[in-house]
């Protein structure tokens, strides 16, 4: 899709008229008096944390923002891998796929031997190396992504709009409330002009500060930032521009003698490109804000380290300037160290933790927040988890996000010419850490949600406590060829994969059959105890088998009755839980990821998509003390 | 995307709340005095040709349909490749693909020859033949495929809506008007209820009637179908059913001993899905209406074929019967043969070609019809063809219905069983013709607008006259691949594809830039003589060079400047026009297409994908006489 030629519009670039772009304005009533989950912050975590949310029409969720109506402009622009995964749960993957520029190719460049006042071109490498995911990096302006979001959450059985215009006044917490479960009270000001200055009150279960770096949740639950600041300057403008500079539709790290560094982001459209510039050095205590650096500043600056290409700006759509840093909370919710109730306010995303915008984290990082919170807090506001589950946000998010602040910190060292411009070592650590950059690195430690290792020899390439890494298979039913990680939709639900060992085709007496038997009938399987009556029986836990044989090499109606369950009031069959290996494609799932072909394994994934637990397929009692670990019983 | 589990429920699936998913109610205004092109007629054909048309703000169109509003469910339902394609250039292949069911693969089933009541599976192919298209067989709802329609009709430049509910009454021309460009007067009553009655008068440049096998507009310019009618009654409905038929969720064609033929056809969602049963042999000259044909008849003659499969229907969402037939009408507009005036009044779609449903060509066929014309007209109306050129559609589109209903009419023989129920004869016929039910077969004879063979051997795979078989590249400037094909958009304007020589990497003195120099200065270029000024050198030709050295090789800088124009009102490059082949796929289009590798070659594409000629990159003054022949000069 090629748009913005003649000026960057906000909005849909599928809807011809700038004017009918818009987005919608958000809700238009008061807020409720109470609600089991306030959020705070429409920004990245906070629309996928109110996404997920929406999903459960027993949930009563409000999402509240300072900001007059949604974000058009500016901000992040990278989505990495990982995040594209977690779009693929929400269901807007091939939107985000369609109208974002992909990175396809990393380019270094570095000062001219022969002349030092030039650059060229040192490096050029695969940005994502291959296998890491079946999605792509890309880059598109944060504001698409919210409308995303804000899609997902309209068509969604909650019908859920942000509360547009609303400033967080404070927060108290009532700890002697007893049973009263509301224990969260909430002042907002209206600051529309219709309502200006009115006080609403609300009451929450549970609210969530995803209000950004000076986020008043924060300060409300008396937590703070903590991280130095780098004392030094970066630009960062997304403009149209004419240059003869080759690489301007590749990402590009362009490292100068003595100007400086620049990093060039092409952007959606084909036309638009971000610049990142390295300002000056700040002294110490001196703010970014006190230097009064320009637009035109930001500019010349890019000019001089682009010699001797040429950059003629000809809009500049959106910048800003800042100074890196990297800040951290040391907890991620309002429950202090060694203390054992049950958390009820909770901050995602700047509030807690807040990353330099070059490494392309920011954004990503604070969605994956909002990911791990959503389906946890809905499992316990359904009854279907114990709210001791919601020790495992803080615990899970607070580790990743240091290791993703020191990667950050690492990284802009390496980028910034303080340390002296050293091209080759930053296409190195480039490389290295490209997993990082991808999003793909996170992993759990062992602890509530995530199993021992004992048996992760069954699947190396599905490591416990990271995403679940998906591959091609084939639908068994329709010979459909699917990504086995699209199965898993932000639904709250749990997936079981149960590979099969070698020769098993879920025959009677076989393995498969035996699982699928235990999880479908005896009263000690988790399937049997969480799963409320009257509901589907792969409502809560969805058990998928993938087996070794081709699909043309059995029938469906031999697989066992769990693999195609009847479901819904007319106790239609779904024919979409069993697969096959791709054997045409070349691309065997059980070679791919490693599976034991003789055992076979099962394999557990969260709501995230991270892989819970790795069991033998007659891992009964341990499957079973897994969930027994945290679910509660269907009543 | 499953859904339709408790029922089927029309609209966007993706909205959770049934009530929220009906389409817009279409245009509210009163039908407007005088328009350039009035389209009479909400179906695939009428909507495929409206749709094209909004892309033009500069064009006045009214599309007008009895019915009170949008389709919401039944009929139609097979989506050729080839179509897919199409939906590409219109911008919504995504959407289709997400939301349909793929057709991966057919069986074949046939009396059991141990016992000859039971039915047993006699084969299974891949669908499509690998290589075919860069797109899938699907099946949706036809009534899907008209929301995508509306959706981009309405955020088009045009914006235009459907005025609904309005019965044409009758058509006159007025082939005395002299210079009067509204030669078309169109009466039609209004059949909502608010305005019951109230008869509208509407004067058009152009009229097309894509209003079904009963047109009247067919009826107004005195044409008629013609065929013969088979006599044998079918029975189709779209089910919520339980069996254990294995193969429910393929395409199945089952033909019993002695209880006739049936096809399933799986539906979009994972648990509808179509059944088309053959009913009684007709007398002579009855009717099927006369049969009194009941749900029940149809669900009772599928279960007897079924045997000894069960078949528990739980819902019909839609069902009809219909008696195949196969009917042509002589020419596509309403110019007498050998008159040489130009046409003013077309007929597309069922209007003028009506198909048995089972070989999937209705809807498929209509919508190319409307694909074929709307850009012809669109050409005209802007100026920038001559009007002769609208002779062209009834004499392609004609002659490509003729062929698919000898093939329509054949096959409707193979399937049933009146000739003798033969799966290993139905199998062959299947595979064999393949070609004309993805839609890939069609071929232009050659004519004003589809050149002569003379160098056909440059480019043997992208034949003069047939749709441009798409193939991966890879874009010089970012490395992005992408398949070529999908740089042609719906948007009017031509391609022309150049196919560099060995060694040629657009450097000065090369072949590749003595024709990009010529396309772009030379006073006898078509670009020169054909692009209105002040406008975008690509904007009526667009021309894309295919180099054979891998993209890393060249720099974009060193294309020629056709290759890399400014653009818009700040003259940004456009860096979308420079390729490379995919060489680490392992696909070279120069392969693939069987591309003169010495040679080179230059592929002329028409707005509607079709391949109008293929020329030596030298071949200036033939490209110059081609489009001499049909486009007018530039004001």
């Amino acid at each position: 899709m090629q748009f913005h030629l003649n000026g960057f519009e906000p909005g849909d670039p599928e809807i011809a008229d700038p004017a009918r772009r818009y987005p919608a304005s958000g809700a238009q009533s008061a807020l409720p008096a109470d609600v089991d989950v306030l959020v705070v912050g429409c920004g990245p975590a906070g629309l996928t944390l109110a996404a997920q949310l929406s999903a459960f029409p027993d949930i009563k969720t409000v999402i509240a923002e300072q900001k007059p109506g949604p974000l058009l402009r500016g901000q992040a622009d990278g989505i990495a891998c990982r995040t594209v995964e977690m779009f693929e749960a929400f269901g807007f993957s091939e939107k985000v796929l369609k109208e974002a520029c992909w990175i396809n190719e990393t380019t270094f460049w570095r000062p001219d031997d022969k002349q030092r006042d030039h650059i060229v071109r040192s490096g050029r490498i695969q940005d994502v190396e291959d296998g890491l995911s079946e999605f792509p990096h890309v880059v598109l302006n944060q504001a698409r992504v919210h409308d995303f979001y804000l899609d997902v959450m309209r068509k969604s059985p909650s019908k859920l709009e942000p509360h547009y215009a609303r400033r967080l006044i404070d927060l108290t917490i009532d700890k002697a409330s007893g049973n009263d479960p509301y224990r969260v009270t909430a002042r907002f000001e209206r600051v529309d002009e219709a309502h200006q200055g009115e006080i609403e009150t609300i009451k929450a279960r549970y609210v969530i500060g995803c209000d950004g770096a000076r986020s008043a949740v924060r300060k409300s639950i008396g937590r703070t930032l903590e991280g130095d600041s780098a004392n030094h300057a970066w630009g960062v403008m997304d403009v149209l521009a004419v240059t003869d500079f080759p690489d301007v539709r590749m990402k590009s790290l362009i490292q100068s003698a003595k100007d400086g560094s620049i990093i060039i982001i092409p952007r959606e459209g084909g036309y638009l490109f971000r610049i990142y510039v390295e300002m000056d050095k700040l002294a110490e205590h001196e703010r970014v804000s006190d230097r009064k650096i320009t637009a035109d500043d930001v500019i010349a600056a890019a000019q001089r380290v682009f010699h001797p290409y040429t950059l003629e700006i000809k809009e500049v759509a959106w910048w800003s300037v800042y100074e890196i840093g990297q800040r951290l909370c040391g907890k991620f919710d309002d429950v202090a160290d060694g203390v054992d109730s049950v958390p009820c306010v909770f901050i995602a995303g700047d509030a807690c933790h807040t990353h330099s915008p070059k490494a392309g984290q920011g954004m990503n990082v604070s969605m994956q927040d909002g990911f791990n919170l959503g389906w946890k807090l809905a499992s316990v506001l359904r009854g279907r988890c114990k709210p001791e589950l919601l020790h495992t946000y803080s615990a899970e998010r607070q580790a990743v996000a240091k290791e993703l602040i020191d990667f950050d910190r690492e990284w802009a060292q390496v980028i910034s010419s303080s340390k002296g411009a050293d091209p080759v070592e930053t296409q190195r650590y480039f490389v290295q850490h490209g997993r990082y950059t991808a999003g793909t690195a996170t992993r759990y430690r062992p602890a509530l949600l995530t199993g021992a290792s004992s048996h992760q020899h069954l699947a190396k390439g599905l490591t416990i406590g990271m995403r679940f890494h998906s591959a091609p298979v084939v639908r068994v039913a329709d010979a459909m060829r699917i990504e086995l990680g699209h199965t898993v939709k932000a639904d709250g639900r749990w997936r079981l994969f149960a590979f099969a060992p070698e020769g098993d085709a879920g025959q009677a007496g076989g393995r498969m059959r035996a699982l699928c038997d235990f999880l479908e009938r005896d009263a000690a399987s988790p399937l049997r105890k969480y799963t409320p009556a009257g509901t589907d029986i792969d409502a809560v836990m969805d058990v998928r088998g993938i087996f070794q044989q081709g699909h043309r090499e059995f029938d469906i109606g031999g697989v066992p009755s769990l693999l195609r369950p009847a479901k819904g009031k007319f106790g239609l069959t779904d024919y979409e839980k069993a697969f096959a290996p791709d054997l045409k494609g070349g691309r065997d799932i059980f070679d791919m990821r490693a599976i034991d072909r003789d055992q076979g394994g099962l394999v557990v994934v969260r709501p995230d998509q991270y892989v819970g637990h790795v069991l033998p397929l007659e891992g009964f009692r341990e499957l079973s003390a897994y969930f027994d670990g945290f679910m509660r019983a269907a009543d």
